[in-house]
């Protein structure tokens, strides 16, 4: 049994009982209807030593500023504003240096973001662990789902993609102001953001949407980081991008600009009916999307 | 630097910057005004293996059940109902057996309050730990904070302390519907959740108040799990109890009931002017609390 399999298990065990629960577990943050015109967002994620990141490697700033990250990313693929997080530390006793200077990579990022440190905790653990809570909210009209994609909606990514392990996930800035903008030009029917990968990623909005995909290999904005001998695949299964990846009714394709505050915006495909998650290449070559894929817990 | 220097330093440096944001880091979750008339309330806490339970002497359904209790004994203290919840879980792979038991633990719990599981994740670790976020609220009128106590406001404690890591501290009801019922009887001047145990807790609630106490010696309910030889010291030293202390004005002593639920409400003492933190004896020996606290930093 692996982290998906428990994950379905809990979905089953974890039906919200509560009214003003719009979507439990099952997107990117969870969705609860509290107040008149915005909904709240919650999710909470975890950064691990040597699963995550390897300590002695990589500075203790660049921890914490990737373990703010991955949740402000989280709100940023539901069209939201982060506002509130709460930080939990796991650590050896005697390391308050690294613990600072890991506090100020959270602290800054969240400064960027004008979001408020409001609670959290220390505790002693053999293991470096963060793991940092944050909460949102996004204007009603404005909520983006992964699962309301439409067969034929155009798909497109921010930024570039592969090699993030070796910088940008430390020190990536998550997509809040251009998944604001990319609402107001025109609201995507699906958005997801992009931590393990685009191929595991992309599948995870199909599937949800209930559609397949064909993505455009040649399409694919590859990094000048992708390390791989074929940069494509690095871009496919790397993971950490922290990119966004949205669906576009085609109607309004053209509405979308090539980059948002330096940020390009890249057509890679398309969503569709046939529940196939295909890549294409420019000669005819298809093939489908393989099962490499990034897995933390295996 | 131990934990609670750390604290202090990441107070200093997470003074809230957003309206909303009633209290930040210092008392038992923050609080958010976000509503017409209630405030939200936001905590974390984790349970980490070989410091706060010793996986293998205890059941993994008590782990996952004392990880959420502490959560929902953080919006006790406050006054307040938990609603939302979500659950990180880090631990070694192909331990989904141990894993499933965690989170049944986790979700009876969350049953007999209501609370939805709407979120969180599972990551690969090599020190098991489970971090739970807990999102509730509490109807402006009846938030208590720890730090609005006055000198002479009487101190109650609910149940019995002493000897929790025996068996209470997985298996334990946080004070919810106790704390609701004591707040529509008379809302306490300050409250606060006893997880450190009497002494460390009463210090931080009287401290924060700008007080000091006196505490009776022989008034305190001990646990028939108390072990220590002299059971008052188990009372005040050993933690994990999970009660509430709180104060209430000496005008309103008279209203607070013998007990609630079958839960006894008992007077152990009262705030002071006097910064002291004394313990009294019938036979009017007077001792300070000693510094012997219950730190997991340590």
């Amino acid at each position: 049994m692996d982290e998906q399999q428990i994950i379905k298990w809990l979905k089953k065990h974890c039906k919200p009982i509560r009214d003003e629960v719009i979507l439990g577990i099952g997107d990117d943050t969870a969705v609860i209807d509290y107040s008149n015109d915005t909904y709240l967002l919650l999710t909470t994620d975890v950064v691990v030593d040597r699963v995550h990141f390897i300590s002695g490697r990589v500075s203790p700033y660049g921890i914490g500023w990737k373990a703010l990250g991955v949740n402000i990313s989280d709100i940023a693929a539901m069209g939201g504003i982060p506002l509130w997080a709460l930080v939990s530390v796991g650590m050896e006793k005697n390391k308050s240096d690294i613990c600072k200077k890991i506090y100020k990579g959270i602290l800054d990022l969240a400064k960027q973001f004008n979001i408020d440190i409001v609670g959290g905790n220390l505790s002693r653990s053999e293991v470096l662990f963060i793991n940092i809570f944050l909460a949102g909210i996004v204007k009603k009209e404005d909520l983006v789902l992964r699962s309301t994609g439409k067969p034929n909606d155009i798909l497109f990514v921010t930024g570039t993609l592969g090699g993030a392990q070796k910088r940008k996930q430390f020190s990536f800035i998550p997509r809040i102001h251009e998944a604001k903008k990319i609402i107001e030009i025109v609201k995507p029917s699906a958005m997801i953001d992009l931590s393990d990968g685009l191929a595991s990623d992309a599948k995870k909005l199909a599937e949800a949407s209930n559609c397949g995909f064909e993505i455009e290999a040649e399409r694919i904005p590859v990094s000048a980081d992708a390390s791989r001998k074929n940069k494509i695949f690095s871009a496919l299964y790397d993971g950490e991008d922290y990119e966004l990846l949205f669906a576009v009714s085609p109607e309004y394709e053209s509405l979308i600009p090539d980059s948002i505050n330096n940020v390009s915006i890249t057509k890679i495909g398309r969503l569709t009916e046939k529940k196939q998650f295909l890549l294409r290449y420019q000669n005819g070559h298809k093939s489908k999307i393989s099962e490499e894929e990034f897995k933390h817990f295996t």
